[in-house]
C-alpha cells in the first residue's frame, strides 16, 4: 500500500491566493480524514502561530479518526545548537508524533543559501533530526532539491540522506523542489538511491514542467512507497503533484491501493468541498474530479458514449464519484440527482414525472448560477418546492437597506441599517436592525422579525458565509452567496444567486431559516391559503 | 526538429465553454503563426460551415507567413464510396494542402460504434485516404484510440496503420483519444509500432490522467516526430497535451528545437493573448506561462531566489517571456517586500527607516485582512502613502447606498441607487447612479462623478471583481474585495477590506482610480493643502 501525505495545509498554503483560517484548516483536515488519506501535514508550528493553534486544537479535541497528523519544520541554521533551537522546540511541543523535517541536499543551496561548509550542512541535518528522534518523535527527512543536488554531486546528495539516517530518520523524501525534473531522471535516480538509502523512500514533486504526477508515478515505479501531494495540486508556483489525479491512477490503473477500500467514490465530493473551503474556483478540466472530466461535447464522442460508455471513458465516472454529462443533451446527472432526492423524498420513483420535474428545475437553476454541490439545504427546499411540498412559514414582503459611512473610518460598526416586512399566516411583522454592513443588517433584521413568530430562531446562528463572483461583469457580476448555519446541534448549508449581493444573501438566509423550521423545529406551518 | 501541430482551433473547440467566431479563429491562427508553430489544424470544413469559411478566408488572404494550415476530417461511413463522399469532397475543396484524417484503430469501436466488420473498417481507411491523396493532398492519418486498440489486438491496430499507408498517408498519428494511457505504455507501444509502420509517427494525447505532456514526451523518446496539442491544453473533457508546457520542456530540457530560433520568449505573451481571445480565465498555475509560474511566496523561497535565482527557478522566467514575482504575504520576509518596493521607489534603501515603515504598515494592514500578493496597485499606493508620497487626486466625502427590491424578482436591474460626494481640490462633485446591486451602483456613481474632473476615467473599465469572506463571523464577517482594472493598455489590481462589503469595494475602487491617475495619466495632482 502506497502511503499518501497530503500537504494541502502546508505547501498548499504557499499557493498564490490561498490563505487558511483556523476553521478552514479544521474543515480540510476532517475532509481528508474522512476520505482516508493516511497522513495530513498540518503546517509549520514554528513559523506560524496559526499553525501552532491548529495543532493544539487537533490534539485537544482528537478530531481525526484515521489519519496521522504530521508537522513540518526546518533544520537548524548554520552554527546553531540543535538542543537549544526554538524551531525544533516548537515542533516537539506541537503535539504531532511525526515531523517532516526539511534540509538541503544540493551543494548549490549549501553554498548560496545557507552559506556554510558542506560538512556543517551534514552536521545540521544529523543534529536536527537527532534532537527530535531523541525526544521520541518519528522524523521523515525532506531532502530539498534532491534531484538537482544529485545530478550535480551524487555523493554529497547521498551523504545528506546518510546524515538524516544517522540522526534517526525513518523515511527519506526526495523533493523536486523547483519542479524541473523529468520522469526518466526521477525514476533512474530513485533506482540508484534506494539500495544506498537503507530507509523507505518518499517523493515530493512540483508541477513546473506539468509533470508532477508523472514524476511521482516514476518514483513509485522505481520503489518509492510514500507520495506527497495536495488536493487539486495547489502549492508554491505551479503547485504540487495533484492527489486527486494520483489516487485514481494508482488505484485503478496501477492497482496500488492508497485509500481504504471503498473510499475512492468519495474523491470528487471531497475535492470540491476542499476547493470550496479554500474559496477557489474548481478547475473544470481537472482529471477525474473536474466538472468537465466526463463531459462529452463532440457529436461523435456523445454518439460513442451512448452506444457504449467504455468507448470514450477511460474509467466509469461513478468510480470516482463524478458524473457523466452530455453538453448538448439533457441527460446529465440523473443518477446523481436521484441519489440525493431519494434521501429527502424516498417515495419519488426514479423514472417518475416528479423526478423529471426536479431535474428540469435543477437545470434551470444551474443555468442561472446556482450550485447545489455544497448546499444540501437549498437542494432539499428546491425539490420540495418543485413538487408543491415545501412548507410555507413566512414570506418577505419588502425590505430596504441603507448604507452610508465615511470612507476612511476604521470603525464600521453599525454602518448599515435594514428595514424588513414579513407575513406569517395572516399576521404581519415589521422590524429594523443596524449592522456591520448591509448584509449583516439585513440578516439581523430578518431573524429579529421572525423570532417573534418562531422563537426557535433564537438558537440559530450563521457559521460561515462565502461569496463567489461567477462571471467577469465587473461590479455588475452575478454573485453566489453560500451560508452555513447551525442550531448548535445540526449544520446545514444554503445558497442564493443574484447580481445584487444583498438579494443573493437574502435568498440564502430565507432558505436557511426555512430549512431549520422544516427539519429541525416542531412547529406549525402556515397553510399556503393564509398567505 | 520536432513538428508541432496545434489543434486549438479544432480539438480546443471541443472544450466546454469554448466557442470560436470566425474572427477569433483568424486572430488565434495569426498568433500561432507569429510564434512559429509549424502546423495549425484549422477545423473540420465538412462538419462546420464556420470552419469552411475560415479555410477560404485564410486561403484567399494568404494570412499565414510560416505555418502550414491543415484540415481535419473523418473517414467515410461503412458501405459508402469514397469518391462520392461529401465529407471528403469538402476536404478537397477547402484549400488546405494537408488533411488530418481520423479513422478507427480499435476493434471495440469498429464493433460498437461503426458496427461494421473489421475488414470493412480497413477498406474505409484505405479508400478514404486514397481518395484524398489521389487528388494531390498530403494525408496524415489520425489513428483514433490507437493505444486501447493496440493493447486489445496489436495485429488489428497495426493493420489499420497499414491500410492508411496503402492509401498513401505520409504520417501516422497515434491517438490516446480517451486519455487513459500511461507514459510507459505509450513509450513501449510507439517503440513496437515504429519499425512496422514504415512512416513517421505522430502523437496525440488527452489529459484525463494528468499525463498528456508526459505521454507526449514518452512518444518522442520512443521516436515520434510530430506532437499534436493545444494552447493552454484546452480540449474535449480534461483537454489535450498543453503546447505551452511541451515547447519549453522540449527546447530547454531535451534540447529538441520545435520553434524557430529566438521565438521561445514570445510564448507567455502568445498564450495569454489566445486565452484572452477565447474569453477564458488564464490559469495562474500553468507551467512556464502562468501568472504564478515564477511567483515566490514562501519566505525561504524568496530569500533563496534573491541570493541566486537558480536556487528555486528551474529556468529563467525571461526564457519564456514570463516575469518573476515576489508575493507579499505573511509567509514572505523582508527580502520579498524590498524586491517589490524597489521597483516602485528605487531610491529607498533596503535597510533604511523608510523600508522599516513600509514593512510595519504592511503588517498592520495584513493583520486587518489585506493581502497584497495579487494587488500590485494597492501595494504601490500603500507604500507611497506610508512615505508621504502618494499624490492626492480626490477625496470621497460622503456616500449613501440604497437597496430595495422584492425577494423573488428575477430581474434585479437597477435594484440599487447610490449617491456620492467628492472633493477635487477646492471643488465639489455630487452625482448619483443606479445599478444592478449596491456595489455596481456605487462604482457607476463614483466614476461618473470623477470623470467630470479626470476625463481619462472614461477609458477605464473593471476586468474582474472578487469577494473573499475572511473569517467566520457570519454576515458580520470581514470581506476582502479584489478588483482588476484596465484602460485597454495596462492592467492593475487593487484591494479593499472592511466588514461592510460596500466600503471594502469603495476602497478598492478608489485605489484603482488613484493608481491609474498616478501611473497612466498625465494629469495635475491637487496639492494636499487644497483638500
Amino acid at each position: 500500500m502506497i502511503e499518501l501525505l497530503d500537504t494541502t495545509l502546508r505547501d498548499g498554503a504557499q499557493a498564490e491566493g490561498v490563505t487558511f483560517s483556523l476553521e478552514d484548516k479544521r474543515r480540510i483536515a476532517l475532509a481528508l480524514d474522512e476520505l482516508g488519506i493516511s497522513c495530513i501535514e498540518g503546517g509549520n508550528p514554528a513559523a506560524n502561530p496559526k499553525d501552532a493553534a491548529f495543532f493544539s486544537m487537533m490534539r485537544e479535541k482528537r478530531l481525526l479518526r484515521h489519519a496521522r497528523l504530521t508537522a513540518f519544520g526546518a533544520t537548524i541554521r548554520p552554527g546553531a545548537v540543535a538542543k537549544d533551537d526554538p524551531g525544533l522546540e516548537a515542533l516537539r511541543r506541537c503535539g504531532a508524533d511525526t515531523v517532516s523535517l526539511f534540509g538541503k541536499s544540493s551543494l548549490l543551496h549549501v553554498r548560496d543559501v545557507l552559506r556554510c561548509t558542506p560538512e556543517e550542512n551534514l552536521r545540521i541535518i544529523r543534529d536536527s533530526v537527532a534532537a527530535l528522534t531523541d525526544s521520541g518523535l518519528r522524523v521523515w527527512f525532506d531532502a530539498e532539491h534532491f534531484f538537482d543536488g544529485y545530478k550535480a554531486d551524487p555523493a554529497y546528495a547521498l551523504a545528506t540522506l546518510q546524515a538524516a539516517r544517522e540522526g534517526g530518520a525513518s523515511c527519506l523524501t526526495l523533493c523536486d523542489t523547483n519542479g524541473g525534473a523529468l520522469p526518466d531522471e526521477v525514476e533512474q535516480i530513485v533506482r540508484e538511491v534506494l539500495p544506498r538509502a537503507g530507509l523507505p523512500i518518499g517523493i515530493h514533486c512540483h508541477n513546473d514542467c506539468g509533470l508532477a504526477v508523472a514524476c511521482s508515478l516514476a518514483a513509485v515505479k522505481a520503489g518509492a512507497v510514500m507520495i506527497q501531494g495536495t488536493m487539486g495540486g495547489i502549492g508554491e508556483r505551479c503547485g504540487n503533484a495533484d492527489l486527486c489525479t494520483l489516487i485514481p491512477v494508482l488505484e485503478m490503473k496501477l492497482h496500488q491501493p492508497c485509500l481504504p477500500s471503498g473510499r475512492l467514490p468519495m474523491l470528487t465530493h471531497t475535492a470540491r468541498l476542499i476547493t470550496e473551503v479554500m474559496n477557489l474556483s474548481p478547475s473544470d478540466r481537472a482529471p477525474f474530479v473536474g466538472n468537465a472530466a466526463f463531459a462529452h461535447k463532440g457529436g461523435m464522442h456523445i454518439d460513442g458514449v451512448i452506444k457504449n460508455p467504455a468507448t470514450f471513458e477511460q474509467v466509469p465516472p461513478e468510480s470516482v464519484g463524478n458524473q457523466r454529462r452530455f453538453l448538448v443533451s439533457d441527460q446529465a446527472g440523473r443518477a446523481g440527482v436521484y441519489a440525493r432526492l431519494s434521501r429527502i423524498l424516498p417515495d419519488v420513483n426514479r423514472d417518475s414525472p416528479d423526478m423529471a420535474r426536479v431535474i428540469a428545475r435543477l437545470k434551470e437553476k444551474e443555468a442561472r448560477g446556482y450550485t447545489y454541490e455544497n448546499a444540501d439545504g437549498s437542494f432539499a427546499l428546491m425539490a420540495l418546492d418543485t413538487l408543491g411540498r415545501r412548507p410555507c412559514f413566512f414570506r418577505v414582503d419588502d425590505f430596504h437597506v441603507l448604507c452610508n459611512s465615511p470612507l476612511n473610518a476604521l470603525n464600521v460598526e453599525k454602518s448599515a441599517q435594514a428595514y424588513i416586512k414579513v407575513s406569517v399566516g395572516g399576521r404581519e411583522g415589521i422590524n429594523a436592525a443596524e449592522g456591520d454592513g448591509p448584509v449583516n443588517a439585513l440578516d439581523l433584521a430578518l431573524r429579529k422579525t421572525l423570532a417573534d413568530f418562531y422563537p426557535a430562531i433564537h438558537r440559530m446562528r450563521l457559521k460561515d458565509f462565502k461569496v463567489r463572483v461567477l462571471d467577469s461583469g465587473g461590479t455588475a457580476s452575478t454573485v453566489r452567496v453560500s451560508i452555513e448555519s447551525t442550531d448548535g446541534e445540526h449544520i446545514w448549508s444554503t445558497v442564493g444567486v443574484s447580481s445584487n449581493i444583498i438579494q443573493a444573501c437574502l435568498k440564502a438566509l430565507v432558505d436557511s431559516i426555512d430549512y431549520m423550521l422544516t427539519y429541525y423545529v416542531d412547529t406549525q406551518t402556515v397553510p399556503p391559503s393564509a398567505m
